[in-house]
C-alpha cells in the first residue's frame, strides 16, 4: 500500500482466453465425456460445492450469480459469474454475460480467466442432459421431442445424438418465428426435424423429452407423458421457473435430481414438493450416485424418468478444468 | 456448442491489470477518501452485500472466500476472490493470493480483470482504519499503539496520519525479528517508532490503538485500556480469531462494527457475545452510520471506543471501481 512511493512488483500474467478460443478447442464429445467423469466424481463424493452468491441490482433489472466447487483430483477450481440484466436488450445488447476465472487448485494461485459469455456453461448443460440420457434412457429410441428453440433446444439434441441414435425430432416452441428458425437450424445440421403445431404432440410422440424453456409455469401435462419417456427438464434453474406439471413428477417412476439441495429450492421438485405430490424421500437418487453406480438407472423399458437439472457448481469446474487442460 | 464445427465469435478481451500498475495509481490519501465515502453510502442505505462464499479444500489446507457488493451510484460491481494454501510457505510461496473480477453495474459486462494479490484488499483494509480512527477517536492524540509487525500494522500507521497527527509509534509485536524489522522500516519512512517489551505497555501508553495480527486468542486485556483510547481491532476476520478479551468490549463507552452480522458472527463482538458480556444491542453503531451522519461518533475525550472491523464487501467494490477510474 506505498502508492506513489511504493516499489512496483509485477504480478505474473495469466493466460485470457475468448469464447471463440473456448469454443474451438472443446467438442460435444468431449463435453459429454468430461460432464460423465464430473458427475461420477459427485456420486463418489469427490466434490465440495458451497452455496451460491445471488446479488440482485433492483435498480437497474439487473442480477449476479456467483458459482464455484471444487473436484478432487482437477488441476483447477473454477469461480464462475454470470450476469443478467434485463434492460439491455432494449440497448441492443444481450441480458446474459459472465466469465470464469480458474485458480491452481493446489496453491490457489489465479490461473487463467476465460471469456466465454456463457459458452461453458451452454456446453457443460447440454452435456449434463446427454449423460442424463444415457443413464435414463431406453437404449432404442425414435423420436426425440423438444419444447424450446433456443441455444439448449439445439445443443441437447447435438450432446443427446452422441450417447443415443434416433430418427427424428419433434419440436414446439411458442414463438412461431423462433420455432421455423429451430426447424431450419437443425435441418441444415443434419437432423430430420419437424415443427408440432402444440406442447402436447411433441410429449405424446417422444421417447426423449427436452424441456428448454424459461417458462416460470407448467407446459409439460402427466398424461401426456408416454410409457417409457425420459424426460430431461432443464429450464427451471432459479425460483420461480417451471415447464412440469407437478403431476409428471408423482407420475414417473424414476425422478432423478442433479443436487438435491438445489432442486427442492427451485428445480421443477421445488413445485412437486409444494403440490404435496412428492417427498425428498421419493426422489430416486442424483444422477452422480447412478453415474458411479451407486444407484441403478433405468431398469425396464416401460419406466417413465424424469432428469431435473438445475446446473451444479462442479459442472462448471470440471468443464473449464477440462477446457483449459486442452489448450495449454 | 458448436465445438468445431461451429463459428468462433471474439469477446471482447477486457482490461488486465497487475498489481505494479494497481500500486501506482492508488495513494494512500486516496484510499482513505473512497473508503469514507464507501461508509457513507452504507450507512446511507445504498449497499446490498450478499453472504460470501467459504469453499474449504481440506486436502490440501486451502480455502477460497469469494466476497461481492452493489453500491449504489458506482460504475462498477466488484467479485473478489482470496486465497489461503497453508503448505505455499513450505514451497516458497506465499500463502495467500487473488483477484477482482470487475464488471459494469449497468450491463453486468465484464470491465476488467485486477491481479492485485491482495493489494486493494490490504489497502482498503488500512484505510477503513483511518475512516474509523478519524470518526471515533480524539482530535489531539500523541502516542499510536501497534500490536502487530505486518502489512497492516505498517499501513494503518500510514493511513493514520492521514487523519490525525502524532507524536510516535510504539509497537509490539511476539516475534522479536520481526519487531526489530518493524521498527526500522517504519523509522525509514519517517516516523518516530520505539519496540514495547510487551503487548500490555503498548496499551498503556496508546491514545490509538492499534491490532493487527492473526490471534486466535485475547492479547490485550481490559485493565490495560487508558481513558480516552481508541482502539482499531481488525484482525478478526473470520471465525476463531481474537485480539481483545471480551471484557474490552464490555468496559468501551462506544463499541462500533464495520457489518452487525459479520461482527456478531466472527469479529471481536462474537467472543464478548459468547462471554455474555454484551448483546448485539450494546453495539452503538455500523461505522457506515457514523460516516453517514446518521447516529454519533466520539462525543468526550474520556470516553473509549472500540471498532471491530472484519471486512466488508462494498469495502471491494468501492476501492476497484476507484482504482480501475483512476487507471482509464
Amino acid at each position: 500500500m506505498t502508492g506513489e512511493k511504493g516499489a512496483a512488483p509485477s504480478s505474473p500474467a495469466i493466460p485470457v482466453i475468448d469464447e471463440g478460443t473456448l469454443r474451438r478447442a472443446v467438442s460435444p464429445e468431449r463435453a459429454v465425456s468430461v460432464m460423465r467423469e464430473a458427475f461420477e466424481a459427485d456420486g463418489e463424493g469427490r466434490t465440495r460445492v458451497p452455496p451460491v452468491i445471488n446479488l440482485d441490482l433492483p435498480a437497474v433489472h439487473g442480477e449476479f450469480h456467483v458459482k464455484t466447487a471444487y473436484v478432487e483430483g482437477l488441476p483447477y477450481v473454477a469461480v464462475k459469474v454470470a450476469s443478467g440484466f434485463y434492460d439491455n436488450p432494449g440497448r441492443g445488447l444481450p441480458s446474459g454475460s459472465g466469465l470464469m476465472a480458474l485458480f491452481d487448485a493446489s496453491t490457489g494461485f489465479p490461473a487463467a480467466l476465460l471469456l466465454d459469455n456463457g459458452f461453458l456453461t451452454d456446453i457443460r448443460t447440454a452435456a449434463a442432459g446427454a449423460v442424463a440420457a444415457d443413464l435414463l434412457a431406453r437404449r432404442r429410441i425414435d423420436t426425440v421431442g423438444v419444447i424450446g428453440s433456443g441455444v439448449q433446444a439445439r445443443e441437447q439434441v447435438r450432446c443427446l445424438a452422441i450417447v443415443r441414435s434416433f430418427a427424428r425430432v419433434m419440436a414446439w416452441s411458442p414463438t412461431r418465428v423462433n420455432l421455423d428458425r429451430y426447424v431450419a437450424d437443425m435441418a441444415a445440421a443434419g437432423f430430420r426435424v419437424d415443427a408440432a403445431p402444440g406442447a402436447e404432440d411433441v410429449c405424446r410422440s417422444a421417447d426423449v423429452l427436452i424441456t428448454a424453456t424459461p417458462a416460470r409455469g407448467p407446459i409439460v401435462e402427466a398424461d401426456w407423458l408416454r410409457e417409457g419417456v425420459h424426460v430431461t427438464a432443464l429450464g427451471s434453474d432459479s425460483p420461480g421457473k417451471q415447464e412440469l406439471s407437478p403431476g409428471c413428477l408423482a407420475k414417473a417412476d424414476l425422478v432423478v435430481v442433479d443436487r438435491l439441495d438445489q432442486c427442492a429450492a427451485f428445480g421443477e421438485l421445488r413445485h412437486a414438493l409444494d403440490a404435496g405430490l412428492v417427498t425428498r424421500g421419493d426422489v430416486h437418487a442424483e444422477l452422480g450416485e447412478i453415474a458411479a453406480g451407486r444407484k441403478p438407472g433405468r431398469t425396464a423399458d416401460r419406466q417413465i424418468t424424469i432428469a431435473d437439472l438445475t446446473g451444479v457448481g462442479f459442472q462448471d469446474t470440471a468443464i473449464a478444468s477440462a477446457v483449459f487442460g486442452l489448450l495449454r
